[in-house]
């Protein structure tokens, strides 16, 4: 009887060209769908829930893929990190229905971007934030960041692709923290790591990442927080900020609405 | 003329076979003399203060170096990491006394052990932390690691070298915070992220690592915060906790006492 496991999959995206197979380069699909055919030691395939781009992380991204294999559902994350390495980890497996498809249902993302902004770097923290050394106003950022709330038309803070039929995205939630909280560049003073938490419904190309670059430019004073919705109104690219670099980045959890369960509908 | 130069050196040590020169494999002091080699073009050496282990990373190791070079001794730390890799920043540089030695010198060093304590590795923390699943009774561990402090022998909770003389130390603080507060593994919660600095003026080998393996034990249950003393008089290492392992410590601080400076004594 075939079955079809939805897992969850953290990794650390630092030795990665992203999630989707490329003829290039090492990636977190092909490494897992390695992983999985040594282990069921027949081919086999995942679908993913989202294709990260190349070094950025994730906590819980998600997963499917069809096995007929007798392994009890729950037992694929013990089973399949043995064979996979270290920077790639399975949190947790479950058996989902036979049609449930992780791009095509509906579901809240939850992705943190991580900011070091200190006088000097700091190489233990250089794989997972983005550093800069030009002191941030906090208190500006957050409230920046309340105008990418809502459903609104985020072209502006997202990298063009033809095939996208909408711009249209809802944020529901995004909040700015930081170790030290700080009001200014003119104090100069250093916010430490800032970790900006954005949850939507979907997101577009970069869209998490421009919403960071156009922050760090609200934190040094290069733009204003009322700026915001002009810049999204414009639905100009050219007028937010530089695309966040992508170690930044991570995508800490994805929310099926509802939760696939097998045997709470139809598990044919 | 001849300067004395002490450099303030932050590194990841994931890559690196230690501080210390090796026969085999990559060392961070051996980049650093590189680096120096390269900028000054001509041979030269650092004297480092700590020589950290394989694996162990630092944010404030500090190190000298003699240098006729007209490059103005504040200029040393931009100058040197165009040379340096990502992973070996230099924070700061200054002209000492010619005679300073950073081994020989009375100071206080910080260090901080990292334990992830949660029920599935996090791929983005492995690196600078040791994980456990077993949940961690967090307030036993700060209550067990408060024996710790004090001027003390601390032979049962390092690694026997003969060359060292005396295994008294003075332990002046030690602190356990985690991201949850638990108690009791009986609740079967997980801490998150547990932070243990250590503050002293000079550790024995392994120490730090031993006292975190010992904390672990007594956070597990498998010791009680009284049974401390009885073990650090006992003098027997074998009484002690594992040496953790060296990716979960950090070298965050070194304190020189006094803090060196030319001009404020011979400057010859």
């Amino acid at each position: 009887m075939n079955k079809r496991i939805l897992l969850t999959v953290a990794y650390d995206g630092t030795a990665y060209s992203g999630w989707q197979i490329q003829p290039q380069g090492e990636t977190v699909e092909g490494t897992l769908n390695r992983a999985l055919t040594e282990l069921l030691e027949q081919e086999t395939a995942v679908i993913g829930a989202s294709r990260t781009d190349a070094g950025v992380h994730a906590l819980g991204n998600r997963a499917v893929f069809d096995t007929k294999s007798m392994i009890p559902a729950e037992k694929f994350s013990y089973a399949l990190n043995r064979y996979l390495p270290q920077d790639i980890r399975i949190n947790a497996s479950k058996e989902v229905p036979d049609d449930f498809h992780p791009r095509k249902t509906n579901c809240e993302k939850t992705y943190v971007y991580q900011i070091y902004n200190a006088p000097f770097p700091d190489p233990t923290r250089r794989l997972y934030s983005h550093f800069t050394y030009v002191p941030l106003d906090v208190q500006k950022m957050k409230k920046a960041a309340q105008h990418f709330v809502g459903t609104q038309d985020f072209a502006a803070v997202s990298t063009f692709k033809p095939e996208v039929e909408s711009t249209v995205r809802t944020i529901m939630q995004i909040t700015v923290e930081a170790e030290e909280e700080t009001a200014g560049p003119a104090e100069k003073k250093h916010a430490g790591m800032i970790t900006i938490t954005v949850r939507g419904n979907g997101f577009l190309y970069h869209m998490v990442r421009i919403i960071a670059g156009t922050l760090i430019d609200v934190g040094c004073g290069r733009l204003q927080p009322e700026q915001i919705p002009v810049i999204l109104e414009s639905k100009d690219r050219e007028k937010a900020g530089q695309t966040a670099p992508a170690c930044g980045l991570t995508l800490r959890e994805i929310r099926f609405i509802p939760e696939p369960e097998v045997g709470a509908e139809d598990a044919d």
